[in-house]
């Protein structure tokens, strides 16, 4: 590569916003990453690493050489660097952090240590803290100088003689203050701090409610270690709902497009075949009724209609439930409260629906009005259990603190069907002599 | 109320952090909120209004006297007191505004002008401009009279003297520049930024992907007009995904448990008849087979389980491509590696039903083999077909920009029923002489 051909890819790669750099760093084919790895320094290519997944990251880490890797790894923000070294093989990750410097690669052994998916691990060890007696003039200055290193600048919390967390100062008190105050006097000492053990969860929680661009995180003996930012957080926000998402759909660990066929058929079968078993019991129910069955076969014509609408309506208070249990509204509104609403409009869709189907059926089925009115009231009975059911469930679970896999639709559908064909052919059975 | 409760209240009170000012004061009855009002500022209490859900809002403000109404509109953010006002008869929204400032009412009324859920209406109009030539210094000492009233003084915008947007600084960037560096030196011309109607959900998508604090808003003729800030959407986030949920469970509008049971029966109940109607399709399926039913009474026992692993199936292929859509990994896998990965997981899927199937179904029913063999091949067939289904279905839905809830898990779900049960009777009729 010539020095100008270089310059010139400098400049235009360079000009682009880090992001975009790696949009279009992702897109590239092997000779054109090597390009990129000969014209930037390991600092600039740090940024884009950082912007990586990490699958990516661990597909790209191969393609460099190892001196470019540690100096990489060197200007990489701590907790993006632990995060990406605990995918890593140990041996190879203890490799890497030899060849660092001894004080980074002691603060990433520190970071990797926490449990997956708490405080600890997803927050950055890169903040600025201050003490009481700090003047106003003093920590401006000092941040001219540390601001490039720190995650961020805009929070700095502040510490006493033992690295007790004693206040916080926003940069807008300090540039609002006057350059002879000190510390003390413009802190705000209501600090909400999060405990380096907390679930992610409570950390995206705490941050979304408080409106905070950071949070610090203490220590159990109430020491400073940590701060975790909102970009941070977005990012288990999105891991969250994708959970979520798993679980309301019996999905768990499989909703990933990289998973081949056989790796997404493994994680998913095991939900399947259990629900194919919850299957089974429908059908032993539907077995108690074969002789109902024999005398009037078009009795089973009504089963998936039957079987939908419960399942319909009990998802529709799942959704109901799950949300407010995300969103912490139930707490206000409580529990009696949304029994009595689910089950007011189980009774009403119940009513809806009968009346249609009433009216329905004996038309299709050349006025057998019998037909109608067992499908009528076997879905108003079915309606009305299946809301209880889907606020019932979940809240119990999350009560016990279970898995709430088990409260996940398909579960709880399941549930539903079968009570739904118990109601349905217990009514036939008994008005069996006039069908 | 002696002035010395008086002082004690507020001391207690305004001690708290604002949210925790927020949940206490929701927590109140009546007599407690008088207080709370006779207490403090309309500037205080503004603090804690703009803390409030739109419908306590609208509840309380009919508790508060209009001079400290409109003293408490002055100390709000413009973008909130909008959303607010927005809410309201506009009759009422006139009364206020004609009482308010001249500038702040014409503020206010520029942002209701924006339509709903566009970078518009969600912005604020209280943002810090600089001129090119400012002189850091001098930007410096007017943020310190400015920032109390900005909503955020962590990114200023740069404009020219047309007022188009033309660069960013960030604090930052500003306090570690040299006092007589000009903006211009210092701005970083690479700004991203929304147009006024941008959908609120692109707005979050760019503050997400770019990891940003505030996203400029500009005019269709380039000029800078307001900026929305991280917090802002993090509520449109829990927004987005309330709405997901009520797509995907098909109770679009009613996931809100403030709504009384009638209206959240009048919300869900076109769905569940819609849903239904499609029951009675499968219902028509299985009535063209009563011959082979009236035959074998006992395959109905099996219809809740072919049907349910089909749905199930279906679903979490619907929460893969969900999510991938979301998340825009969709784009770097491939519409056509997703088909293939998702048909060869079905095909597995239904292989290991049938496995398990073909010889749990004869142990049931004392040695049915044939039985067995239509209920495991049908499974097979059917799970193939459904994951084939959960993903197309929303990726044509999502190209055709139709709206969405037409693929929702119970829309697809019932379409896999259906398809399932046409392929079990259609299996079952042609070995009826086995039978």
């Amino acid at each position: 590569l010539k020095a100008e051909n270089i310059k010139a890819f400098r400049n235009l790669f360079l000009e682009l916003h880090p992001t975009d750099q790696v949009e279009l760093f992702v897109s590239f084919d092997q000779s054109q990453r090597q390009r990129v790895y000969e014209c930037l320094s390991p600092a600039e290519f740090a940024d884009i690493f950082q912007g990586l997944e990490l699958e990516q990251q661990k597909e790209y880490i191969t393609e460099l050489d190892q001196t470019f890797a540690i100096a990489m790894f060197n200007s990489m923000s701590a907790d993006d660097l632990a995060d990406f070294l605990g995918e890593l093989p140990d041996i190879m990750a203890e490799t890497y952090l030899n060849n660092m410097g001894q004080k980074d690669a002691q603060d990433i052994k520190n970071l990797l240590a926490y449990p997956d998916e708490t405080a600890g691990a997803i927050m950055t060890t890169e903040f600025i803290a201050l003490a009481t007696k700090d003047k106003v003039s003093h920590v401006l200055q000092r941040l001219k100088e540390q601001a490039p290193d720190a995650e961020t600048i805009y929070y700095l919390y502040v510490v006493n003689e033992q690295r007790k967390l004693v206040g916080v100062v926003s940069l807008r008190d300090l540039i609002v203050a006057r350059d002879d105050q000190l510390v003390e006097e413009i802190m705000s000492t209501r600090v909400v701090s999060v405990s380096v053990l907390d679930d992610q969860e409570e950390v995206a929680d705490v941050i979304k409610k408080y409106d905070f661009l950071a949070v610090p995180v203490i220590s159990k003996q109430g020491k400073l270690v940590g701060i975790v930012t909102v970009d941070d957080v977005m990012d288990v926000v999105e891991e969250e709902v994708t959970e979520d998402i798993g679980e309301i759909s019996a999905a768990r660990g499989a909703v990933d497009l990289q998973l081949s066929s056989f790796d997404a058929a493994k994680k998913r079968a095991p939900w399947i075949l259990m629900l194919a078993f919850l299957g089974l019991i429908s059908a032993g129910v539907i077995g108690q009724f074969e002789e109902t069955l024999e005398a009037v076969a078009r009795l089973a014509v009504f089963i998936p209609l039957i079987m939908g609408s419960a399942g319909n309506t009990g998802t529709q208070t799942l959704a109901v439930v799950v949300r407010s249990l995300a969103l912490g509204t139930l707490d206000r509104v409580g529990v009696g409260k949304l029994l009595k609403r689910e089950l007011g409009t189980g009774v009403m869709l119940g009513l809806i629906c009968s009346l249609v189907l009433v009216l329905t059926v004996p038309v299709i089925y050349d006025g057998d009005l019998v037909l109608g009115v067992i499908v009528a009231s076997s879905l108003l009975a079915a309606l009305s259990v299946a809301t209880v059911i889907g606020a019932i469930i979940p809240l119990i679970i999350n009560k016990l603190r279970i898995d709430p896999a088990v409260a996940s639709g398909p579960f709880i559908t399941t549930l539903n069907d079968i009570i739904a064909l118990l109601i349905y052919f217990s009514i036939a059975t008994a008005l069996l002599q006039y069908l």
